[in-house]
């Protein structure tokens, strides 16, 4: 469906377009076409042949791929202020992943040519989509590691530490994941199945390393969770 | 050691430096420090704080990372032409990577400020790394596929798939692998043992898939191969 009042919509909030000009940014958003998606809706089909650089200016959505038995993949989630969909952009190639939204989102779409265009014109914004390229790379390859060396337990253990860093670490050595993480969420990302994280769950709360409240999930001891992980990590 | 002959080097046959001038080559050329390199040494070390994007002007590497227990993962192998070190050169953050010559190599280093510079003054270089960049994403983001769906048996099939396809098929519907492929190489390109490998191909040879010869493995069947990684890939 089409966004009624794009008016009071900018780009002025997508963090790689920061090094360009309100101006430049302004004619950019003339140059998009802008749609509000609902929550869980398809916003990329890996399937389909579009190519346009998407930015993700309101709500957050999920980068997934399915596999052939139907299991999901989570290879990120974006938040507001983000882009997505460069590297068909970038490459022409077909799109690598799935995107679906999370909540009720708007997105503008600038097509490859366009894009193209800016990367040419402004070369510290192509600066910065190398910068981001070169963290996908990295987030790519700290996941295959991850997969190669660690079994499912720890890829759990080093999930739920790194939700406890976004959360920060409390006075007393805690941190709180509020809400709550979904098991199937926690599987998808670390490629193993609900099961499996409900169990090693379990086992981390016999163990008296998190506590579950009504709407919440204590990690009671951060400092322990990471000696966990660093054991097996090597980091 | 320092190359004592570097007047007959040059960097005309780096792929990416292809969209620049001759003398723009000529003027990187001259901005490099040039090394040689013996087989199995190391180029770069992932704990080193060095930024240069550095030439493969001669010979072979292979970019690997060592687990903690020690066991070695292939990311990639590179062949004369290409370039690397590109991830610190234009973040600034440290190595993902070690690099391990495969052959004897000449390797060219530009300083990360002289290769940022390259960047913001030619666009269409800068597009030609954005598209390596790309494509390093796509090749993990399938890696990552193959680890969480795969069982290791099928990623070795898969492996297999990979190289009889860069061999090319015979007009009898085989392809040649020349020289026999090294256990140990495969398994760490797939994350796995060089025990698994050798039973898998194994397996295939009892299956009459795969035949070895004195000096090449040859495929004898590529389009059943082909069926089988499909068939878990979903391709």
């Amino acid at each position: 469906m089409t966004v009624d009042d794009t008016s009071s919509l900018s780009l002025d909030r997508i963090e790689p377009l920061a090094v360009l000009s309100p101006e430049v940014r302004a004619d950019i958003a003339r140059l998009c076409s802008w749609k509000r998606f609902g929550p869980h809706e398809q916003i990329i089909d890996r399937q389909s042949d579009t190519r346009d650089l998407l930015f993700l200016v309101r709500g957050s959505v999920r980068v997934v791929i399915y596999s052939v038995s139907g299991r999901e993949l989570t290879l990120d989630d974006l938040k507001e202020g983000a882009f997505l969909g460069e590297l068909s952009a970038i490459d022409g190639h077909p799109r690598s992943a799935s995107v679906m939204s999370l909540t009720e989102t708007v997105i503008a779409s600038l097509s490859a040519e366009h894009f193209r265009r800016l990367l040419a014109q402004h070369s510290d914004f192509a600066m910065m989509v190398m910068k981001r390229l070169a963290s996908m790379v990295r987030a790519s390859t700290d996941r295959i590691i991850d997969l190669s060396t660690l079994g499912a337990n720890n890829r759990v253990h080093a999930e739920l530490l790194r939700q406890a860093r976004l959360a920060g670490e409390r006075d007393d050595g805690s941190a709180i994941l509020k809400p709550i993480p979904v098991h199937g969420d926690m599987a998808s990302r670390v490629s193993t199945t609900r099961e499996t994280v409900a169990r090693v769950l379990n086992d981390l709360a016999r163990q008296g390393l998190v506590r579950r409240e009504r709407d919440a999930l204590v990690i009671v001891d951060l400092a322990r969770l990471e000696e966990m992980v660093e054991e097996v990590r090597g980091e």
